[in-house]
């Protein structure tokens, strides 16, 4: 059996310095750290490091549950997902990403097994099977996304209402009128309560009655040749559209591309406008207008709100709705 | 103490029953299975889940190691991670990704734990200090792409040779005779011993010579504005070019869009061809000519590979590096 005299021998440290590493009772510095974490695994201190991890039920690494096989992992999610690794890393804490479903059974077979201190959860449903997991095995959580009931859950998430209401007002203000969103597909059972869909559509609804627009929306699945699709239906149907707003941000660069394809030239005859895009704008021509998903600033958020709960600390302060934010491109202007 | 007795009656199951999905002895239907898995956690099995993971050292989950916050995790890597997620999941283990650094260092401290059966590396650097961090360990390990010292080790990779070739074939059969190759940046650290470069642009000047071709290379970062700024500059210093092949991924989207906007008429006066590319071609208009990177089947055939050892099986067989395929977009044609 190996003893932490070993280890503090084989580091060259006293045991006491293994023992703050072991117990994070004190800090080290990052070089003794690695030396004595090395002299562990090499002479084979590992079975005892899981018994510290049974133990005291820490193992300072937490989970991002995010259905990638389900939800296609791309831009956005890939933003989220390396804030939130690098809030983790700032705070000592590994950040690791687990591609389980959304309806709750792979996440039961690995919270099952105490391997990380906590979750984060993304691309929530409004009612969410994973949360009712987490609850019953009493692993601490917070969500990225908001479940319709939402009492007593830690959650961040991006403010839809006011990322619809600029969305719209700016196409308002240059002149538009007649305005097209292209929303989610609702009608794909892996969307039909997605949050972000539902509540940016209802947003979108309730903000162009507000300003009178008639209200038009086309739905469309994720992906760029489905966007390419849209266009053809937006053109066909509602020829005198001057304005559109996508939702998705593969279905964003598809309509965009599809109105070119077909002649129609953005922004002087119409315009484009995404509604929940990370920094895709630059990979379009022309540069797409967007409003920006805070993906950097939630990933961080969610995260951090959960480590203050592992921590014992005082919860996040608010706000914990964070707007996308206009970020001109080149692809919207007045109308003709 | 929670007993086995005590799962099999909560889950109206026989206590062998338990013991097949505990020790997993004998195949047991999925329904059955999670009856079980949710009977053990909401009666606080957990403890002895870990101490049989600790006694069989086995979790049946595996990590793939991507450095996402030195790497971009992009399309390509969001395509290798999902297909060896999938075929993680098709062998009932569960695979997670791990965004550790590529120094080894983070590596160090969550192999230490026994979280993991083994661990699928990826952004393999030609020398790469994390090998010898999972051979101290002992942790099973296979590579997706190649060190420059092979032995003993577990891999599937690109066949890069075979992709330079067949592209530069392509291009050569159209007419073209000005090329150029828009490289990654081998001056960045993050990227002066990263395999996928390295070898490609060696592939590139030795194709080129054997066709008597001038070889002309453009460092470039793995950026669109990077690669918009490649094609200012292969325009001014190289205006004569008919043919540009692009390395990374992002350069080429920008490169083409570049080119663009500088008033080059693609294909017609310059081709583009983008040289490891996941399927982003239908993002650019017009559709961007591929080499489409083997990401789907490479994801796949790693994560098989570290099965396979895991569980004893024989290795799997060759070939274990596989090319990009010429998948033709808009955006190549002869030379004016």
């Amino acid at each position: 059996m190996v003893t932490m005299r070993d280890v503090a021998k084989r580091a060259g440290v006293s045991i006491a310095t293994v023992s703050f590493v072991l117990n994070d009772t004190k800090p080290v510095t990052p070089a003794t750290r690695e030396r004595i974490e090395l002299a562990m695994t090499e002479l084979g201190f590992r079975r005892n490091m899981v018994a510290r991890a049974l133990a005291s039920r820490r193992t300072r690494i937490i989970a991002m549950a995010y259905p990638a096989l389900d939800h296609r992992f791309g831009f956005s999610a890939a933003e989220f997902f390396t804030s939130a690794a690098e809030a983790a890393r700032q705070q000592d804490y590994h950040l690791v990403l687990w591609p389980v479903g959304n309806d709750g059974g792979e996440l039961t077979e690995l919270v099952g097994q105490s391997l990380v201190d906590g979750v984060v959860l993304m691309e929530v449903q409004l009612d969410d099977p994973r949360i009712a997991v987490l609850q019953r095995t009493r692993t601490p959580f917070a969500l990225i996304g908001r479940t319709t009931a939402l009492e007593g859950l830690t959650h961040v998430d991006i403010d839809f209402d006011t990322t619809v209401e600029d969305a719209v007002g700016y196409l308002h203000g240059l002149g538009h009128r007649r305005l097209v969103l292209v929303s989610g597909d609702l009608a794909d059972p892996r969307f039909h309560t997605y949050g972000p869909y539902v509540r940016s559509e209802a947003a979108y609804r309730r903000v162009a009655a507000g300003y009178g627009i008639e209200t038009i929306v086309l739905e469309c699945s994720d992906s760029t040749r489905a966007g390419r699709e849209a266009a053809t239906r937006l053109l066909r149907d509602h020829p005198e559209t001057t304005a559109v707003l996508v939702l998705n941000e593969y279905s964003a660069l598809g309509v965009m591309s599809g109105l070119n394809r077909l002649g129609r030239r953005i922004p002087d005859e119409i315009s484009v406008l995404s509604l929940m895009a990370p920094d895709t704008a630059a990979l379009s021509n022309p540069e797409l207008t967007i409003m920006r998903t805070p993906g950097p600033e939630l990933g961080r958020l969610g995260t951090e709100a959960l480590i203050r709960q592992l921590e014992g600390a005082t919860p996040l302060p608010p706000p914990h709705l964070i707007p996308a934010k206009l970020h001109l491109g080149e692809s919207t202007a007045p109308p003709p």
